[in-house]
């Protein structure tokens, strides 16, 4: 770990964008061979299969476990440990002063007790030297920064390396989404923690660099640009209507299919081909109140979703994210509704994307629905 | 061309993200053998070398031209034509009524004279059926959509398919953004045109699907979200302290270098790794304002950020885009200040990305800086 140098959190000052700054994160390995190469391919054609950290008997390549399930077995199902190169430092003090964190206030770069310490970065295949380099001086109020403080979880969904998470019957994946809530609950211990988000990548494409099934827990001390611009967008839809937005998103055109407690559509404006949206059918601002009756239910309904990509787009990269309230938030808000986005990664966000903010879909979701609707499953 | 069904741009009520919905899109060809393939290599490996439409004496391969510098020869250096695969439709009428393209009045899909009409997309590889089926039914509030109406050119930057743009000398470079300028003026023509966004992919991890140095140009009828959320900030920031917020960023710490009219800096919250922003030093709303003379200037420091890019990261795959004022802004616009962002994509956009709308960078812009700087070029 490069631990010289902790991660910063910058909001950039003309698009307002926040970026976390973590040299350890040059350093992690690929276990697909290029990574740019293999968006697609089976995880069990990986060749370093005999030396994944993530497989059982490997514990030891791993830093600390924080638990697993079952707990207190050698036979585990699920562990969720340390991120081996962290996007975010845990801080030495369980609860760092909010003065520290606070977002909003400017950080004086210049004060000595905030000058940067420029030691090796670790990323060394980008060129990156040595010595220490000069401060920055820029005028205080370009500057927006705190602390890179925070927790970066793995969880690793399965012992054996060759099984992706729809391979799991529905009651281990909803194990595997209890395993979220329980890691959330404690990491909303830390009265510094603003926001937590779960996240899966599957494939290179997608940006995995490991291909055991795994995903991440990641809790931050700010509450992120797309968090703050969801619940806006949803408190005003709230106050206009009387009516939470995603209670009424449910409709027959774009319902891909549903279970007990949860539905699964195609989103009318979906970014990416094939994005799939699992929403709860009863209003819950927060994932935390996920019990374990509708953790399975989910887990059967996100087995289905995850296997009928799998068979129509033959074994896509893939991201999924939960989209819940940040925790200064009371449970039980009318407005605020967290809900599952799956994202197919099948093109690449490219100038036009990076540029606008606009993305460009060529496939209509009522198209994709109908298709999907429509997958055999063997 | 599919034809059969107009893009549609929607936006999505959770985000207020808007998405270009385009079937004839996943009908483009690709150079690169395989797209997830190559993100580096140099474009003059590329085997379709021979079939490029890009090249010269290829042009009967390409839609009809729309200009050609220098004008009226057959020994063309540069070609602006139409992109074979739109994302945006064209409009029949030149001057479509506002209320057609108003992207604030909310549509109803439902009503008789704005069925979506579902023909072939085209999309075959992806399974989408070729029968009509059924129109969305979604409660008016929820929807937000106006017709796909735009332009999309591309802009060959070079007859000859293994030249690089930063090849080109400085002149050669400065033809290429006059050509931009000319373009954009012309667009700008349209009354319902809103944003114009230039850009450019270089490289199949970046995007590119055509391997023949080019750029594009797409003229869109909406203010895309990551445009109005600049304005909003370098206004917010100009009222606050008098001063337009890029006219101050130049700062001595993170200057790379700089020409008689523009300095290249890497930006204090950088996403990406090696992100670098030229800057005019000059005060410029829009970047039609650039004249000939500073288009060589900016073409020389242009090349050789290109050039240290080049050398440094091993042909990086890279996209860079003009960020400008929307068409109604006026010129001279005390607060709106363009510039050119240059994003090498070292890394892929995950769910952690995905899901916060934060980027993870490795790499402090201040070490980037140094390192870009002390590049030697042969
Ligand atoms: N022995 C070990 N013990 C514990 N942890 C270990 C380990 N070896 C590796 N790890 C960690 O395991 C994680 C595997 O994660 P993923 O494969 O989902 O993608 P990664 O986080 O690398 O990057 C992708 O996701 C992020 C976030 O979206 C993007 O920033 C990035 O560009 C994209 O490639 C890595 O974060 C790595 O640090
Ligand atoms: N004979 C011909 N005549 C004229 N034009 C032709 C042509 N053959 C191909 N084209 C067009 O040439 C363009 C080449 O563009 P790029 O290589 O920069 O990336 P592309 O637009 O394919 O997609 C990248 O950029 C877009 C926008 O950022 C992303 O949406 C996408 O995911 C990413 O891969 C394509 O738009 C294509 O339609």
């Amino acid at each position: 770990m490069s631990g010289n140098r902790i991660p910063e959190i910058r909001q950039d000052s003309v698009f307002k964008k926040w970026v976390i700054i973590s040299p350890a994160r040059a350093k992690r390995p690929s276990d697909f061979k290029s990574k740019k190469n293999s968006g697609s391919q089976n995880p069990s054609s990986n060749s370093s299969m005999d030396s994944c950290p993530f497989c059982i008997n490997h514990e030891h390549e791993c830093p600390p476990e924080i638990f697993r399930v079952p707990h207190g077995t050698s036979q585990w199902r699920i562990r969720v440990i340390q991120n081996l190169y962290p996007a975010l430092q845990q801080p030495q003090n369980p609860n760092p002063s909010s003065q520290d964190l606070d977002p909003l206030v400017e950080k004086n770069h210049g004060s000595p007790n905030y000058i940067p310490q420029y030691h090796s970065s670790g990323s060394h295949s980008l060129g990156i030297p040595e010595n220490p380099i000069p401060e920055v001086h820029l005028s205080r109020d370009l500057i927006r920064s705190i602390p890179g403080l925070g927790f970066h979880d793995v969880v690793i969904e399965s012992p054996e390396h060759s099984v992706a998470l729809w391979d799991l019957p529905p009651h281990a994946i909803g194990d595997v989404l209890l395993a979220y809530r329980e890691r959330m609950k404690q990491l909303l211990c830390n009265e510094f923690i603003r926001y937590i988000q779960v996240f899966k990548n599957h494939g290179a494409s997608a940006g995995a660099s490991m291909s055991h099934s795994h995903s991440q827990i990641m809790a931050l001390p700010i509450i992120p640009p797309s968090v703050s611009a969801r619940l806006d967008s949803m408190k005003e839809h709230f106050e206009r209507t009387g009516k939470c937005l995603l209670c009424e998103i449910h409709t027959k055109d774009l319902l891909i299919d549903e279970s007990a407690h949860f539905f699964a559509i195609a989103p009318f404006a979906a970014s990416f081909p094939f994005e799939i949206w699992i929403v709860p059918s009863y209003h819950s601002s927060h994932f935390e109140e996920l019990d374990s009756e509708k953790a399975v239910d989910l887990g059967g309904l996100l087995k289905l979703m995850l296997q009928k990509l799998y068979y129509q787009l033959e074994n896509p990269p893939f991201n999924y994210m939960i989209h819940t309230s940040p925790s200064g938030v009371p449970s039980g808000l009318p407005y605020s509704h967290w809900f599952l986005q799956i994202v197919p990664q099948l093109s690449v966000a490219a100038g036009f994307e990076i540029g606008s903010g606009c993305y460009i879909n060529p496939v209509f979701p009522e198209d994709a629905v109908k298709v999907l609707r429509e997958v055999k499953l063997p």
